[in-house]
Parts: C-alpha cells; structure tokens; sequence
C-alpha cells in the first residue's frame, strides 16, 4: 500500500528527536510592584502561568534597590519548595520567569530572570518571545568584544542597553527596543522600576493589573491576575514601554511603527482557558471555534469527545452546535510529574498510556468525533485514534479546532522547520490516513477569525504570510519552501 | 441574621485541622505474576491509581522466592524515579501499594507493602480498606506477645497468620480472613504465589486481569489495566481469596456468609471515569447521574459548570438533559504539586485561588448551575460559590449529584465524625445559605441507584443503615447519633 | 616463586567481595535523660561516636513519655541536616545509636534505635554487639508467632521482654537479658527512664556521665562525655543493668556470674584515643604498645611512620622509644566522603590513592618502619607497602602494634570467618614476603597486656581462647579450625 | 584587670562574622590533556586539592573542541556523585577549579572553571589567585560596555581577552596578562590546548605533571599528580605562559619583569604536607621550622602537642628537637560534614569542641608544649588553650612555627583587614595573656627562611614589604596602618 508506505516514511523519519513534541510557548512573564509580599506574589502568579513553560523558574526581588535572584531547573513548586526558598528574596518588587523545555541539555545558565550587578547600580530581565535577528546581532556583539552568560538570546537586550551611548538610562532601552526584531515582550527591573516592554507586533500577550492595595502586577496571562487578587487595568500595546514605579504606570512608546497581529496559537492551544487575550476570552473562542467546526464538518456520528485538556471548550461547542452528546472518551492522568522510568518495548508497542487513557465503557461500539485543536506532526493523533479504536470505537472523525498548520513560527513557538509539519508534507486526506482516523477535518481559516472575534491576528501558521521580516530565518525559510 | 451566625457557628468550629478536607479513598492496590518485567509494570499501574493515595508507595518484587521492598514517602513517580530505583526488585512477580495522605506525621513505617522475612520464608502484605475490629484485635495480640512494627491495622493480617495453629498455609490465611472484620482489598504475595482477598461485603473494587504473554494482573480498578496492556478477567467476588500463580487463577472462598454491598463512594467520586466497577462505567454512571438530577432538580438557569475534575461526567449529563450549555466556568491548575509555601494573609482571606480559578468571561452576568459530586464540611462548596459570584455569576445554583452525606463510613473511607459533615446537622436550606448558594439541590437515593444501575451498594452515607456490625466503632457511633 | 603464586592465590581468592575491609566495630550508643536539648546532645554525641559506625544513625527522643523516632542511612550529619531535622524530637530524654557499615543492601529497617508503640506504652531499644545464641531465638521465637520487623538481631530482646510472663517490667527485662548470649551493650527508653545493660563479660565499652546542670549521660565511648561538657561518673559493669530517671542512677545486676574481658580490639584499634576504657587511656595504652613494639623489634632503620589516623600513637611510642625520627610518610586525604566514582582501570592497578598517599620528600632513599594496628587480609597492607616503595623508600619493614589477628570475634566485630585473616593461614615470613615488605614485626600477646596495663581483656582473636560458649557459631567455627 | 578589659575588647568586637575564621586559601587549579578520562583523572586530582577550597568545585571537559562544564556548590565529592555526573564531560582535556568558601552569600555563578561559547569558538577559565586592579579594570570594561556574569574577579581576563586587538590569539592572552595585577595563576582551556599562566611573582604554585601514557596535567599542588599516577616535570615561573596541546609543552612568557616571591604561607599552613613547592618537600619544610623553633623557644615543658592536622609535622619536629616526648593530646574528629545545627548556648559557653578534643588521659597534670602554625584572630587559640586547661594541663605554652601575623595578604589568601589580625594590635605578651598561654612563642622570620631552605618568598605578612604595589588597596592600607 503506497499510503503505508508513506507513514512508515513519514511518521519513521529522524525529523525529531523529541517524538512526542508539542507546540511549545516561549515562557511566561509575572512582575509585582509595590507589595510587601512581592516574591511570594511572584511565586503564586508563575505558579498559574506554569503551562507556559517547565523547564525552570525564577525570580528577581528587589530589596530597596539590592536586587536578588533565585532560580532553578524544574516547576515552579519544584524551584521554590518552601519559604526558607523564598527568604532572601525580600523587597516591595519582583519580576519572575518560566522556561520551556527545549530539547537539548538544559542548564541553569538559561533560566531568567537574568540579574546583572554593575558597579553603576543592578539590572534583571525577563524575555518572552524570540528575536529573529538575534544570531547576526548577538555575532556583531561579540566581535565587539561582549561576552555572553548563557546560550539565550533574552540576553541580547541587556547588552545593547549597556553599550548604549544615549545618555538616558529609558533612551537606551528604546534604542536596544528597536535594535532587537521579531517577537518579544520584555521585563526589565532596575533599582527603582519595573519596565514592561511589547514587540511592534504585539506577538504575545501582556496585561497590567491592580491589587486592592494600589500594588500593581503585570504578567503574561491575566489569569495570573486572579490567583494574587488583582483585576485587569490594562494592556501593553504593541510598541509600547510601560514604567510601572512608586508614582504608578507610565506608558510610553518606543516606536509609532506597530500592526498588532497577535499569535492565535495563544487563542487555539497556549492561553488557559480562564485568561482573557486583548477583551477576549480564551476559553468562548474555543467553545465558538468548535461550534464553527461542527457547522463546517457536518460530521454523522455518535458522541463527541475532547483531547484534554487543551480541546475540552472546542469539543463542548462542537456537541453543543451539533446536538451530539458530549462524552469523557478519553481520561488524562492528573499526576503528570516527571519520570525517568521508560515503559518496557512491549508497552511502547501498545502507545503510551501513561499519561491518557480510552474510556471503552464510552467509546465502545461508537461512532466518535475527536476533537483536537491542532495537529503538529500528527504522531499523537495517530496514537489517540488508535487507543480509541483499540478501546472499541466503531469509528474516529477527527475535527481539528484550527486550519491546518504548515508554516514555522518564528516569533516564540518551538516549531521552526517547516518538514516537521505534516500538513506541510501532506494533503488532508493523506494526514487523514496516516492518523488511521476515518475523516479529518479542520476549522477554516475564515472560521477561526470568526470565532476569536477579531482579525489583528498573526495566522502565518496556516498561509506563511509573515507580518514581520524574518532576518536571520529568511533565507532558511525560503529554502524550506522550496522542497 | 440567626442563619450568619450560625454559619460561623459552623465554618468556625475546630472539628477539623485539615480545613479543605475532602473525602479521602484509602489506597490503591496492583499485582502482577509471571512477567519478566513484574516491578515495572507494577510502577505503572500504581500510576495509574495514584488518584486513590497520594501520601506514598511501595513494590515488593519476588525474585524466585526472595521478596525485595522498596517503598518511600510521596507520589509513585517520586518514589520511583528513575530506572535506579527499580533495579533491586528484579522478579517475575510483584505487588505495590499506594497511601492515601492523612492529617498527622506520615512515616516510612506504615509503608506499604509490608514485607517480613521469616525463617521459613517471607511473606508480603498490601491492604485496601478499614478494619472494625481492629483496636480489639491489636491489643490482645499485644497481650500475647505481638509487637507491630508499624501504626498501621494492616498489619493484624499477618500476625493472625503467623499464630494460626492450622497446619495449611491456606487454612491460617483463611482462619485469619474470618478474623478480621469491617472493610478489606488484601494482596498477600509468598514465595510462589499472589493471593487476592476481598472482604464478605465486598466494598471496595479488586478485579483481576491477564496480559497478551499470559502474565495475570490483580488492580483496585480496571483503568490500571489499560496502562499495562491488560484485559479484564474477572472481579473477586465478596468472601473470596484466590490464589494466582504458575498454574493460572485459583478461586476458593473463605466464607459462604456475603453479602455485596459495594460503597457507592467509589462510583460517586473515587474511581476514576474510566475504570468499571462491577461491570458499570464510572463516568457512565456519574453522567446518568447528572441526568437523573437534571430532572429532579429542574433549575432555571443560562450554563452549567461542573468542578473539576470528578464532578465533570455528571455536569455534562446534567447539561445534556437540560438543554442548558455545558461551559468551562471553573479551572484547574494541572500543576497540583505539593507546596509548603503558604499564601499571605491577604490571599487566603480571598479564598485558596491556587487550585481553582473561575472563569470571568463564562460567568459573568450568568445564572449558573454548579454541579458537585458531594458536600462533605460545605467549606468547599462555600469558596467555590463565592469565587463565581465574585467572577460576575449572577445566581449560582449548586447541584449535588449524589445524596446528602449524613453518616460516617468505617469501612475505608476517611470520615469517621458525624460532627464533621454538615449534612449531619443542617437542614438543606440551612446548608444553601451557609455555603451561599441561590439554591442547593441533592440527587434522590432512587436516582443514584437509577444512575449506577444496580443496587448492590453500601448507601450507609445517606441512611445510616449499616450492612455489618461495627464492632470497635459501635459505641462511639450511637454517642454520635444522641448528639 | 613459590611466594609469588602463593601470593596471588591469597590475595586473588574471592574471599571477600569488599576488598579493603578492615576490621569494622558493631556501632555506637549514646543517651540523655533530663536535659531540655535531649536530643540535640545525643546529636553531637553521636557525632563523636562516629567513627563507630557509618551506615545509619537515629535517635528516639522523650517528651512527656511521647518516643518519637527519627533514624536515616548515612553519617549523623547527613541524617541530622538541619534544625528542622531535630523539631519533632523534642522533650528532656533520647537515645540515639549509629551503626556500622556492612556489605550488602542497607536498609533503613535495620537502623536504630527502634522504637516501638504498644497500647500500654512506647518502649525504644538500641544494641551495640553481636549475640552468639540469635539464629535459634529468633527462630523460635518465629515459630512461636513473633513477627521481626528488621533482619537486625538487636529486635530480639524486645520480643524477649514483651514475651516474658514476670509480673514485674524490670523482672521482665531481666530474664530477657539472661536468655540473650554473646556480647551486648543495651540502652532501652521506656515512658519513664534509660536503662543501660551489659553482658557478662563486658566486652564492649559503656559509661555514664553528668553534666554540670545534673543531666545524666551514658555513652559507648567517654569522648563522646567531652563533646556535651559531660564528667566520667562510671561504668557500667559486666553483669549490671542500670536504670537512669528523674531520681538519678540506680545500679542492679540481672546476673552474678561474671567475668571481665574487655575486647582488646576496642584498645587496638576501635576506640578513640581520647576515650578512656576501664580507666586506661586509649592513645596511651597506644603509645605504650609502641614503644614495647619498638623494645621487641629492634628493627634497623632510618624512620618511623605511622598509618593515619589509627597507628600514629603507635608510631610515635616506637619512635620515641627507638630513637629514630618520628616522620609523616604518609598522608590521608582529610575529605572522605563516600564517592561511587570509580578509578579508571589505570588507576587501579597502581593501587588505590584517593585517600592515601606516599610523601616522597620524606620517605624517599630512606630504610622507614612502618607501624601499623593490625593486619586482617593484608591487602591494604600490601598496598601501603607499594606506595611507599614507588615513593623511593629503600626498605620498608612492617611493625604491627599487635599480635597476628589468627580468629575471628562473635561479639561484636566483623569478622566471622578464619579462613578471611591472612595469620590463620600464612607464617609471618609468608605474611611479610605477600604484603611486600623487608621485614615484618607484630607486637606479642605479653607485651600487648603490658601495654593496656590490666589483663581483662579478650584475646580470643590471637590465641583461639574464648571466654564463653560460642552457642549457634559453634560448629562453624570447629569447622574452620579443621582447614 | 586591664588585660581582661582588653581581652573582652578584642574577642568581643565585631570585626568579623565568621569567628572561628582561619586563613582561607584561594582555590585550587588541576588541568589534563590527551587522556581518554581527562574529566574523572582531573576529578581525581580536584579532590586532592580539596584543602584548598569547600565552597564549589567545576569541571570543564574538551570534547573534539567542544567544551562542556559542570559546576555545583559543595565538595568535590558532593558536586560529583556518581559516573552518571560525569558522563557528559567526555573528552581528552578537562581543567577543574575548586573554590574556597566566604563568608557570604554563595552562588553558583561563581564556581568556576567559567565556560563561554563565542561564535568563533569556546573558551574556559579557571582562577587562583586576587588581582590587586581588579575593581578600577572591573569598572572601566563596565563603563565600555563589559556584562560580567559573576561577581568574581577572575572573569576579568576574558573580558580583557576577548576585547584585546592583538591579531593573534596568544597575543590577545599575553596583552591581558600584562594588564591584570597581584597574584594569579591561571588555566585556560581553548579548543585545542590548555594554557597555564603565573603572575610576576609567582605567589601561587603551579607545577606541570607527565602521566605513564604521555598525557600531561597541571595542577596548583604536587600532591594531585601522585593520585593520578605522574610525576613532576617541571613548575610554570612567575610570567610564563605555557601551553599545553597534542604536540607537547610550550614555554613561553609573557613579561620578562618577574621577580619570584613563594607565599610564605602556602609552607606554614595551606599546603599538604606531601606537596612538594620550588622542590621543598611542605612536611619537611615544616618539621624543619618545629626544630628552629624549640631551638629559639627553649620551653621548660613535659610534653609537645600539635593542633591537627596542619601543624603536627612542625610539632613532631619541635618534639624531636626538643627531647620531650611527642603525644596526641588533641583529637579532631574525621567526620567533618557541614552542619547547619547549632550547639546549645551551654556547650557554646563551653567552647566548641564538635571538631576538636582534647585528651585528658595525656594532658592532665602536664607542662604542655602546644604548637600551631599560625595565629590570626586568637579565638582558635585561646579555645584550645582553654580545652587543654580543663582536661588538666598544668601549664600551656603555645609554641607558633611561624613569625607574628600582622599585614593582610592581598594575592590571594583571605585575610585583608589589619584590624582583624591580633599580632597587629597585640604585643606577644598581650596575645599570650589574651588566649590564656603561660607563654607564647614565635618563630623568628629567619628561622622560617632556613626552615623553608630558600628566600625567594613573600613575607609581608609579617614585615609589611609588599614585593609588587598594591593598587586598589593602596589607599584603604595606608589608613589600615595609621590606626
């Protein structure tokens, strides 16, 4: 068979080494201003943006000017066990960060906030995003003779504020602001401020808030927002620098050029469901996106199930429009920690189950639409239908939340080769039978604009136009085009 | 208001130092016979009941006859952490355990399972449930010379066999099933063999299972089948030991005298939705549930919401039934690890945020029914309305999908005091405006009998109606009853 | 050579699988009764009665007639990391033990002291010594109903008591010390006091102290009396069993039958050289040794060197008395923490060197006598041999401040099996051309009397001559005389 | 009594937090090129440089060019536990850097050897050593621009490196050696060679080792190669550059200004006593100053003792000198872990004594002649003074192997404040009666350069001549001698 043929090709590939690879978001940011509590603040609002990345955590305070940093590989909770962790970390402001798990060998080198000591006063830094001139500036830096403390490009900034010759301390920032491309949204602390700074196209997401106490918090997600008790007071606009000190907020710009395109990755997969993106509510969108879906699919079936946790709102729509029951076919473990311990060739045969399982007592003898928000490779489609198949489903349609996705992004998700794509590689109803899934369909371009409820989007993923130059990547791109 | 005072009355009272307290399963049991890979494939289906205790675990391995332990504080996945730690328990049998976490010091020493060597050989030793006679049976051991190694009750199992003058190994095993009363899952591992033993009434779950290879499998719930691979078999059956070695499955009974009454719990809240419980799909049965009190409660309202996670199959019955949108109003943090850092002052007076978070964007402006799977102390139910009134809910209906939990259980559950459950001693008015709902509605004991199917059940929670004495517990209980 | 392939049949026989053993002592006692920080002192106590002992330590503590338990694999410090480490331990009483690393699993279930919960009271026991009789008690005891919770002999005396049929609880204690043979020091903690025993020979070292605010401390060596500020008051004697409460010391015997015979181990080697043992001076009966060594060898040389850290006392008495320069030949690394990094292949073959070396500058061209304790496999001797010749030492003559160690002990040291000790099998010519060096001298059975100055000593490991019935090691040990 | 008033001036005044405070050695270096285990022969020899540093220890390994590090606070044997720490260090070059514990806030960023990947090319830096210009250098490269990573000085010379515009590489190296000041010996580790540099004076040891297969080492100490198995070829000299790479060793300088002055103090205490330094054995060095020293002292006294361990080569010389006999009248405990639990205020009061006893057995009713090496603060002092007194010494004369102790070391020993050093305060007499002496001897400054056998040395510390201006701490000594 010429399609079997293909999967084993496809799916058998050395693309990747990390096989079960997700999208992965570039971090997330928290920062608090002007509360006794800072840190802790700072760990409880990190803790509620962790989906965001589980590589390592840190936090900067900033003790009356003494700016202190403890970070470490793992959670949140795994970095910060208990408060002795959180002692020296005194002080009325903090700024903290969560990394993603790349491949490759992490290192403590990489976990932000960085904190810089100069004999002129200290200076820390958050990044969430990714520079797409940063391999071409970071190069010119070190001909110049800088020195870099780790392998991320976050610490690009630094240096070119650093190197500035404007000479105001904000004139260098916006000077470094407009150095650095691509997508990025920045905290800087310095002895007296917090600075929130947003890429002109506003990539990732980026609020302020306020406790009942007048303290003021920023973070990547407003859901942070409701786990220390602040509610939303605004946006970082796309260009914009925002001092947040003793006198309040100060918004300033670092450029008039913007065009908000937001990553509507952070609406279809990234975002909690319980946080809000520029007005919009992360989990209604899903929940009209499956609507829509169910609408364009027009799939004969029996129930309608969600992969969780991510498609449970979609999935709920899909029911919901398409007067199908919705069911809980399939059950994620909720202890999800960390193992080393590999299961035996006999258990990797059967598909890993640790993590999900096929409810039979549900699917068994059923005709299920699956629905899923987007598919990246397609190797855990194929293992979901086939624990649904295995668990007696009569049939699997799978209805993906999204348009299919065959661009790289270069603005903060870890997905930057094009050939890992399979809806790059393949047509739908190949990507269809390489999942084994008796249909497949997914969410029109149209239709996902529809359901966010506004069209400043980035939707490069699904037709390669790029609102932005892509720099360093250009010319790698082009050539991934080409195949 | 007479009713705010007594709601402080209530809330205030010092019944309980673990103030969030839920109801807590008592462990979890998985044994597998004649497969070369017994510890690992034991890793993963504790793994897979880790739902049932998390306080800690333990393999005991049987390497042709040597019986090797490992065991330690915290979840599987901590104890067992990488392939290190499982090197030891080298065999082609194993049983393991996991413990439920319990108020007071947690101690290696109540471990299970337990493992002894003796002189003519060793003997393992895991249990599943809560023994009446447990206090009479340790302290005339104790007179006679028995000294325990552990706090545990689990333990009085063993030194019956040990003292049994019946000349069988099997004739002690049974003289000493007939001794201990109350609620009971025993897996026994010797040297050739693992026996399963369930108590005469048969209230918690224990079915056995068998692999591709032929290797037999033995789990607390069927859903630690799947992750291993394994198709059910059969159910132990109340009063039955059976013995599972080289030979196959070996059935016998200990006593003719049963009577099953499997606890209702297990469906309404412990098991996990994919596991079956006497040929009945847990979630199945919870979204009947919902359906049943869909229509017994007939609410007027724009959504309904389920509390995650186990109240999510009933609300999506509950929905379903009622016409009303099933939407995402409340979510959990999946990164649930244990912290020891506790919030300020200021965030636990807004109520612990860091678990659950509602969904401004679902809620607001919304009449909303919440449906639960149980009220234990309503200190729960009381933060989870407010978090929706304060996320905008116009009215918040709470729905309970089981009925009202009124009476202590001694068979394995962790509610022993009457005083604790406010079902116990609030009419259901009473218990609406404690917990600040617009109305509370609770399942009929009909509906719940309708949802699971059968009526095999122990309802003693809602009745008081106890199927089997209760020996040390008697006393105690009827002072209860005065009250 | 003859000697050669004598020598790699020595060496090269799979005797051992721990190839560096040296002589090992069966752990450390220490204990505190009405000092406000019980168990912080029993801390620091223990700290100084490590070299006793590395595998485990633990300490019982006493508050209000509360034991509480705390006990862990590793060296005091590693179990007792931190304050918090000592927070449940609270109350005026504790005894703590350490006990000594042995090939073969470790586990935690062997560490003391135990401590035991019975429903009319707590009842806590650590052991230092070795019973001869253990094999049949336990076995009896086993066969009987008695469950052990530890492959430890020391649990036996506690099944002992609890099984005793006297009315009274030191009558209880008593007969249990009369059933129990071999060589034993006992601290039991019950609700209300320490009680210290030991056997009839008094083959292991127990004194007590006080401290300047009254408290009374009882330990396995008097240095550990230095390190709480504590005074010498006295020892306890073969035969007696103290009790230590709130009204002082109060000294019985559980036998009359008696006999004084000190392990001469506990002088040569074991022991502290600031701890006193029945009045004499540990590093002065050490010092002495020597120079008798040096009165019997006559060796003609250029130096004198000591093998750190055990025979430098040695050493410096044989150098004194001979005249000849006291010199540091040899250095031991200071930081030996356990590694499991092995040397490379390479390394190996030049013997060993992490943690001693050949000071070149010293020994090189010179003819160095080399006083050393004992020799048990000769392997290390062997080695140290080596190291010094490759160091340029011209001759290297082995002076042992002891007689050939030709049997092995069961009362307490680790070495149960004659055909291990390279004196059972090999003349000292042999022993002297297998271990390399140019002559070898061991101190006489005479001269090591004259030493200690008193003749209480067992010497059974020199002459065979055993003080008491060897019980279940018996037969074994007529065997191994046959070879 | 004025003395007394003064002596509560002196210990009392806050001059420095870490009481016990002795002389603190600066790191040590070990380095090896062309072993297939470069990374586990430099752990090796890392742990026999542990004397010299307890704060952190790193590794940098040179795979085919590729350099990759491991660093950790705590021992050697701490921060390597097991092969598995190891395994990602392969490779035929290593270098590995210990770090010596400050008071203060320890960070990982500033374990060394540092590691920085350049775009063209990886570069790895280990330091030894203090630069006298190193905060006016440290501002400057700030003010152009310059990010340090560390808080240490050592990151300096990759700074100067890397901006240097010397074409050549070794030229960059040599223009940044001439530009940094005070006491450094260096190893850097480019992609294909090891490069060794010492200071103008050669402050610091260096040596350069050949193993039996022809890979070479370097190492700060001769002691590390003996554990590896190589022997000496020959000591880098103060201003040599030397490299090291496949093609063998490569001297070269980089100033022909050099004028070589040894610290002093590495012979009097830093250094193991198996080390040789400019070919002087350290043992021998310092038996030889012991024998001066009873020479010039002439105590009338019964027994000489030595403080462990780094004076008991000076007091068996002293001994052996003096005819009186050499005892062991102070014991230090072997087991030496941190601990961060606190002796009660009672054995505060009584001195600690956790690490070091003394031997009432030897000491009681003796005239003690007690030698140490060295005194700084006399806290130590008078503590062990007051240990032999309360365990019966009749009379403790203090014997010190080396001239009084009055001028802080700015090259790399951590002693800088004048005021902290009681011979800068004190009168002999003074000091004596201060730490409670009968008497109180000093080597006189000759005897310690026949003792040593050559002058080529740095003793400021006791005369105050600096061999080299002191730039940044110019200013701040002049004040220092003013008081």
């Amino acid at each position: 068979m010429k399609i079997l043929t293909r999967e084993k090709n496809w799916f058998d590939q050395p693309q990747n080494t990390n096989e079960n690879k997700h999208l992965n978001e570039e971090c997330g940011l928290f920062g608090v201003w002007n509360h006794p509590d800072a840190a802790k603040l700072t760990f409880f609002g990190l803790h509620a943006l962790q989906h965001r990345g589980q590589e390592g955590a840190g936090i900067v305070s900033n003790n009356h000017g003494q700016l202190q940093q403890k970070r470490g590989l793992g959670l949140v909770t795994e970095v910060f066990k208990d408060e002795k962790d959180l002692l020296d970390l005194a002080g009325k402001g903090a700024i903290g960060h969560i990394r993603y798990a790349t491949a490759g060998s992490a290192t403590i080198n990489n976990i932000q906030p960085f904190n810089f000591h100069f004999h002129d006063g200290g200076l820390a830094l958050a990044h969430n995003g990714n520079l797409t001139n940063a391999v071409t500036l970071r190069k010119q830096l070190e001909k110049d003779g800088a020195i870099f403390s780790s392998d991320s490009d976050s610490e690009i900034l630094m240096h070119l504020i650093r190197r500035s010759h404007h000479p105001e301390f904000m004139g260098k920032v916006k000077e470094a602001l407009n150095t650095v491309k691509g997508g990025f949204a920045y905290l800087l602390m310095t002895e007296t401020s917090i600075i929130a700074a947003l890429d002109p196209n506003g990539f990732r997401p980026l609020s302020i808030g306020k406790m009942a106490n007048g303290a003021l918090v920023v973070a990547s997600e407003t859901c942070a927002f409701d786990v220390v008790g602040a509610t939303w007071v605004q946006d970082v606009q796309p260009g914009e620098v925002v001092t947040i000190d003793d006198t309040g907020i100060h918004t300033d710009r670092f450029t008039q050029n913007t065009h908000r395109t937001i990553c509507s990755m952070e609406y279809i997969y990234f975002a909690r469901p319980d946080s809000n993106i520029a007005g919009v509510n992360v989990h209604t969108a899903r929940k009209r996106s499956g609507k829509i879906l169910a609408r364009e699919a027009k799939i004969d079936a029996d129930i309608v199930i969600g992969v969780p946790n991510s498609s449970l709102s979609a999935a709920s729509g899909y029911a919901e429009e398409s007067g199908l029951p919705y069911e809980m076919g399939l059950i994620k473990n909720q202890y999800t920690a960390r193992t080393f311990i590999q299961p035996t060739q006999e258990l990797r045969e059967q598909g890993v189950r640790m993590k999900l399982s096929a409810v039979r007592g549900v699917v068994e003898g059923k005709r299920v639409v699956m629905v899923d928000d987007s598919i990246v490779r397609g190797t855990t489609s194929r293992r979901i239908v086939s624990l649904l198949k295995e668990a007696g489903a009569l049939e699997v349609h799978v209805a993906i939340a999204s348009p299919p996705l065959a661009y790289p992004c270069f603005f903060g998700i870890d997905i930057q080769k094009r050939e890992e794509l399979i809806a790059a590689n393949h047509t739908v109803n190949e990507i269809s039978e390489l999942i084994g899934a008796d249909s497949l369909s997914f969410l029109s371009q149209d239709g996902l604009v529809e359901a966010i409820g506004h069209n400043e989007l980035c939707l490069s993923y699904f037709d390669g136009k790029y609102e932005t130059p892509l720099y360093d990547y250009e010319e790698e791109y082009l050539k991934s085009l080409e195949k």
